[in-house]
This record gives structure tokens, sequence and C-alpha cells, in this order.
């Protein structure tokens, strides 16, 4: 339906895009939070259009595509007000001491925009991680073009959302360049775009292999570039004796729920239950399995991921160490995702590579451990994960610590008596992990520390005090938070 | 006269490091600071014996090695009293809002250590960056054990000051393997250290060659890691024609000092200096050569640096475009670089990429470009810089803002009528450039902030109040500065 770009389109369009930057980077944080603010009015004033093209491109319900707009629009205003209160900037001034040996001259530094973002729309997050998503916000704050590449499974909503971001740009009076939108099922756009000399970062939301290829790509420039690419891991929960013993149901039923939410299309889905056998984790396994029969199954985003569910669900519960403990008792449609919980022992998960695999759909599997030693085992032999939970008492915790301490190698989010599922967007969320959760797990795609990404420290030393910017000016005209000779302040110099 | 390590003992001392990781990491702030402060007493106390081994093993003169031991001492205090006041942890707290709807969990945020880190030391600071210089310091401020690689042309110099580290270590009842030195002359043990799983990141300070050798090898890895190589830069200097027309000859002296600062063996080394053909660019160059003329050559760090100096000077001044303006009257020795000066037009700069080498030692060249049209040209095709200089007056700046932007894009230090040699450790500090400058120039190696290449966050989600680390504790037991619910704060919750 639509044309994947060509190389030579890429590069005009990212000479547009540098070009763009050179003014871009000079807007004010207030212009910026301006466009970030505009881009949020018009996603509201597409209405149910909008809605409604999304709804046929994906699968989503009305309701969580409702809501997931209404996300992307409160991110947008919350990262606004984050690039406006500057926190981000890391603003520090050391003032010059003349008279030390040698003299020390007036240093300050601040973080400046990269250049020209490419983000990779996400095919589970039609609005709040595409077009007009995290990655895009966050760079347009950090004072970065974006040159987005629409994801081939929506390119329809894609489009309304750019149009909408045009309109804000045009209005903003932008120049032309600080957004762009382009196709591309292919993938030789993708690298086009990644290894482009003006291309200076990356955003991703999408499988490993696609993630790993942007990161070897880049890695392979002339002038190596930051890919953040956030891939989704399995999120394992721990379930600790303590807190077994008395609430085995109750954890249950929450595991349920978070397993089969969204049709289990979330990074942060738990596709793996770690317990030690006992009469608790049977009631928890038994009470697990009777829910997940119990959830419908639901429409799946597109048919290339119902295929990859089902063959991934299949191999895994090819295993002969693996039993299938229960499925969704409603019979599912072509198209839809069957809920599924399996189970094996921990001397199986230890052995057996193909268990630790994330299966993207409603499925997760509850590893049986002999005892706490198995189960620290396994903690040790997991990879990076978005996420890790702790079903625990505070003596679970205290008492465990060997535990605690390598599920702290391995996440970039230690929950304890919740669920993963559900990123709340603010300040203190880390939504990155180590590898393979995330290229780069120093880095969040949630909350306004996500602007960080697309941003570098220069410092300016011994400049005439009325040609610094704003930021870093004496009196600190745009009232930010900066460290003066050592202090936090937001007074003048 | 040192083995290199083997592979299995390169294996013995990461599961050294590893194990005393889980240790050293929960050692509190003060603790290591304590650390900290204790190897600049060891060093302080190492008293002449280490000054006049290092004399002997890389000729640098005794005042020059007081000095830079002093700046050694400074720096380990220094990120002492940063790692204790914290700000580097980025804590940020949000609170629970159960009311709303969903819910919105207690989040909090801080950075954590990354593992093992790997420092290989510089042969051009055998104190400052090398065995307890900037890389280890600041991996210890972050909570991580450190491996260093001595370098291999001051071998008894690194062994000293291990013995130093070790003794701190040991009187501060660390664990064994919070600090190891080994040797390794062969690029095969600098291979091993950077492959190695249990290595979670590498400091280099050292040639393109070298740092880029380590970047590739950590991005292959199955797990890839952060390298912060510093690899050095050739610090352009722009002369300005308002600046120059007043102030030729007093540049011209300022610029003749640093050029053979440390017998120009600085990564800061002004090795490009760039001015548009005019009588004050004339007297410049004259200026220049005559004080280059009169400065002594002086004795380099070690012969292979002395032979690289002549090579790369050679095949400069071998370029049919490139004049030798002058050289020092006084005949070098053997082991002794030659204050050297040449010239190019920006035509020939912009034509032969061989003038855009570094040439490490005392040369500069100056590129006379027809104008300024000439000038932006050459700026725009530089690549990535620690430093960047402008010899301007304000008016110089603000009409000539297409220069100014296009310098910012490549450098990390911007300095107006100063020299880029002399790197102050302090906050605002930023040492570090887009690549090729460092492979990572988001990331500064010297001052408090360089503490920050070494942790990466994790946020905690609905712990229970007590067991959350000091630093997210509700009360602020540590009093440092935080971000409470969007908040600057030292205030308890």
């Amino acid at each position: 339906m639509f044309q994947d770009a060509t190389k030579q389109e890429i590069n005009e369009v990212m000479e547009k895009a540098w070009k763009a930057f050179h003014e871009y980077r000079k807007c004010s944080l207030k212009e910026r939070a301006g466009f970030m603010r505009a881009i949020a009015v018009e996603l509201e004033q597409c209405g149910d259009e909008l809605i409604h093209t999304a709804m046929k491109e994906t699968n989503l319900p009305e309701a969580r595509l409702r809501n997931e707009r209404g996300r992307t629009i409160f991110q947008l205003n919350q990262y606004a007000d984050a690039c406006e209160k500057g926190e981000w900037l890391e603003a520090r001034i050391d003032t010059a001491i003349p008279d030390k040996n040698p003299p020390k001259p007036d240093i300050r530094k601040m973080q400046v925009p990269l250049g020209p973002v490419i983000v990779f729309g996400a095919s589970n997050f039609p609005f709040a991680y595409s077009t007009a998503g995290g990655d895009t916000a966050t760079a347009f704050a950090a004072g970065c073009p974006v040159v987005v590449k629409a994801h081939p499974a929506h390119p329809l909503t894609s489009n309304r959302v750019a149009e909408a971001i045009l309109k804000a740009a045009c209005d903003c009076k932008l120049p032309d360049g600080v957004f762009t939108h382009i196709h591309g099922a292919s993938f030789e756009v993708g690298k086009a775009l990644v290894m482009h000399p003006l291309t200076k970062a990356v955003g991703f939301t999408g499988s490993f292999l696609g993630g790993k290829a942007l990161f070897d790509w880049a890695n392979q420039r002339k002038e190596p570039i930051p890919v953040f690419s956030e891939m989704g891991s399995i999120n394992p929960i721990f379930l600790l004796p303590g807190k077994l013993a008395t609430d085995a149901s109750a954890i249950a039923a929450m595991c349920a729920g978070s397993i089969t939410l969204g049709v289990g299309q979330f990074c942060t889905n738990p596709g793996l239950i770690i317990g030690i056998e006992s009469e608790a984790l049977q009631t928890f396994v038994h009470d697990l399995g009777k829910a997940i029969k119990q959830i419908a199954p639901g429409n799946m985003l597109h048919p290339g991921i119902v295929k990859a569910y089902k063959e991934k669900k299949g191999e895994a519960l090819l295993q002969e160490e693996v039993h299938l403990v229960a499925e969704s008792e409603q019979a599912p449609s072509e198209v839809q995702g069957l809920p599924t919980l399996a189970t094996a022992t921990g001397a199986a998960f230890l052995s057996n590579p193909v268990l630790h695999q994330e299966v993207f759909g409603p499925y997760s599997i509850v590893i049986r451990c002999k005892d706490m030693e198995e189960m620290v085992t396994v903690a040790k032999k997991l990879e990076g994960q978005l996420t890790a939970t702790l079903m625990a008492t505070d003596s679970d915790i205290t008492g465990n610590d060997e535990l605690v301490e390598a599920i702290k190698n391995i996440c970039g989010r230690f929950i304890i008596n919740s669920v993963p599922t559900g990123v709340e967007v603010c300040l203190s969320m880390h939504h990155g992990g180590p590898f393979p959760a995330s290229t780069d797990g120093r880095y969040t795609s949630v909350g306004a520390d996500a602007i960080k990404r697309f941003v570098r420290p220069i410092a300016f030393q011994n400049w005439p005090k009325q040609l610094l910017p704003d930021e870093l000016k004496d009196g600190n005209p745009l009232g930010i938070w900066r460290m003066v000779n050592g202090e936090v302040s937001k007074s003048g110099v």
C-alpha cells in the first residue's frame, strides 16, 4: 500500500533533518514544550476517526486504544513539563578562581541535543510507542529532529498521527524537517536510516532480532551512534515461601490477570514464574491454571504475531520436560491468542535454553525448584530483564539476600508484591534492563529521564557571560535547578 | 620483566572481582569515600621513591610527576566528596497515589554500580590516568571493583601504586578482589579482559587504534558492555579576524606554550590552528614560528612515542601542500621530540585527510583559509574533538553563527580565548568528545560526573519502606538531594 522510501529519499530526508537541527536546537525549552503540547492537542482533535483507523489496523479494542491515546497525550504533556523544568540539562557552573595557581577558569556545562533521531514505531503500541510516542516526544524535548519509520502493521494510523505532528510543527513555525514520516517494510530502509552519517541516535521498541540488528549496524558505522532498542523480556516472578504459604490464591489471581492483559502483548508480560516445590505451590499452580482456563482468548495485533505466538508456544510445549497445565476453555479464532500455562522443574529450566525464550502472547511457565538453592541458581542463570518481581514477606526478603542480590544484577525494575504489567509514566520509572532486555540498560524509554537518551554534554570554558546559553547565564533567567560551585541552587551566580 | 597474565589467571581475577562486587556495592557512600581517601593518603606516603621510579620509567621531569601525583590525590579526595554527596545517584521518589485509577504505585529510582570495571593505564599520565587515576577512583565511587592492566611503559610505577591501593583496601577491610593489578604487554590480555563475561565496563586512555579495538570487542560480546575510550584529538583553535587583528602576537605566545607543554604529550594538545589569510595571520605565523624555534626539545615518554612522533610528523611534512614554518633551533637527542610548526592552505586541508591526523607530540599546523566561508567548511569537515577553541571578540562570535554552530557539533569542550591544555578537575568539566575523540562522547573521564560511567538505574516499585536502600528511604538518612514527586529536595518524604 505504501512505497518503501528509496535511498535517495532517505538521503534527502536526513539532509533536511540535519538542516532543521541547527534551527530547532536553538528553540527555547518553552518553545519545545509548546510544540509538544500542540501535538497533544492535535492528537486529541484527531477524534474518533483515528481510533477507528487504529482499531482496523491493530485489532486492539476501542477502550484500550482510547486509553493509549490518552496516555500518549499525557506523556507529551508530562515530558513538555520536564523539558521546561530543565533538570535533564544537568546544568553545572564552576566560576573562575583567578588567584589559584594555575588560575581556575570559568567552566559551565549543560546537555545539548545529539542531532537527528530515527524512531521505529512499535507494533504493540500504535500511539504510545510509535509515531508520536515516547521516543519522539523525548527527542523533541531534547532538541532533536525526528524521522519516524512507520510500523508496517499500522501505516494509516501512523500517517494520521504524522499529519497531526506536522500540523503542530507548522503552527509552531518550526523548520521543515523537524519531523519526517516515511514508510519502509523492508529491512533495507531501516538499515539505510541507521547507517546514514547524519543520523545521530536511534529509538526502537520491538523484537530482539530487530533491535540487535540496529545496534550492530550502528556500531559498524564509521562514527558509531547510540541505539536504544527496548527488546522485551520474560519478566520473572519469584514466589517466596513465606508469602506463598499465606497468599497463594491471591497471587495466582494477580498473575492470571497480568499474563493475559492485552492478550499478553506487553514487553512486561510475566512469562516466567519461579517457585519452590510445596503444597502452597501446588495450590498456586492449580488456582492459576483454573483462572487461565476461564479467560477468553483475544484478538492479537496482526497475523504475524498470532503465527509467531503459536510457533513459539508450540516449541516450548514440545520440550519433553514441559507440561501443559491449562489452556483457555474457549476455542480461539484464527486471529486469537489462547491463554496458556505450562510448568517444568528447576532442573529442566537450568538445562534447556528454549525455556528462557520469550513467547510473546498470553503464555507463562511455572518453574518448580526443589529448594531455595535451586531458585538462586535459576536467578543467576537468567539474562537481563526489564523487570523482576518478588512475591515476598519482609522476612522472605531479608532472609534471602543471595537471591535478592542475584535479581538486582539482572533487572531494570524490581517489584515487590505487585505485577510487572502497567508501566507508570513518571520520573522514577526505569523501563530498560541489562542486555538483552535493551541494548543500553543505562537509559529508560519511559518517564522524563528518557530525554537523556538524546543528549550529550558540552562544557563552555571562559565564555563571555552574555553569550552563554540562557541555561548557564549568571542570572539563571530560566529559573532551573543547577549545580553552582558544587551546590544545588536555583539562585543566580 | 613482568609476565603477561594467562587466560586462567584472568578468569580467576574476574571471578574474584565478581564475588567482591556483591560485598563492595553494599558499602555505604561514606565507606567508599573513606577507601578513596585512604588511597590518597597511601599515595602521599609512597614519598620520593615513587616519584623516582616514575621518573626512570616515563622520562617525565620530577616537578611534573610531583604535580601529577598531587592531582591524583586531589582527584581521589574530590571524587570521594562527590561520592558522599550522592548527586550522581540521581535519586528519584514518586510516592503512591492509591486512589488514582489505576492506582499509582510507589516507585523510587537510583543508580547502582555496573559490576567489575577494567581500567587500562595511560602512558602519558602514569598517576592521574593510570593505576589509581580517574577511572579507578570513579569506579570505586560508583561501587565497582576494579581490575587494572598496568601500562607496559611504567610497570614498576604501576606496581607501587597498586600496593598503595591494596594497603588501603586492607585497612578499610574491603573484600579481596575489590582491586586487582595485572600485567599484559600483549593485546591478548586486553582482549581476554574485555571479553570476559563478568567484565561490565571498560575505561581506557590512549590511541585511537587501541581504544577502538576495545570498543569493537565489547560490542561483539554476547552481552555488549560500555567502553569509555578517550582517544585524543587535534583540538582545533580557530583564529577569528576581529581578535587576530589586535592580538596576533599574544595569541601566538599562548599557542606556542600550549603546543609544547609536556613535549606536546597531552590529548588536548592543539595540533591544528585555523586562520584566514591576512596580514594579522602572517604576523601570527611569524611570531608563533619564532617562539617554536626558541623552545628546547624535551624528553618524550618512551622510545615508541619518539618513533611515532617522528614518523607521523615526517608523513605530514612529506605532503606536497605542507610547508615547514619552524623547528626548534636546539638539536634533539635520540629520546627528544622537536617542537615543530607547519602550514598549509584551507584547500589543502580539505582535500588531504593526512592533515587531519593527530601527530602526538609538540607539533601543530596552521591552516590558512582564503575566507570565512572556507573556515566554516573546514569546521564542518572536522571529526569529533575533545576540545575546540575560538580566539574571538564578542562580535566575532555573534557575527559568525554558522561557524559557532558547526564547532558545537564536533566538540566536547568549547573554549574562548584560552588554550585547550590544562583540564580542570571540577564538576563542570567535560573531557570526552564526539567520536573519534572518545567512544562515547556522552560521558566525561574528568570531573565527578565521570562516576556516571559505571552505573545504571534500578527502579524499586512497591518496596517495604524499611527495606529500601538508605538513599531512597523516606527520612533521607544520607541527606542527599533527591527529586521527590517532581521537586528537588533534601527533605524527607
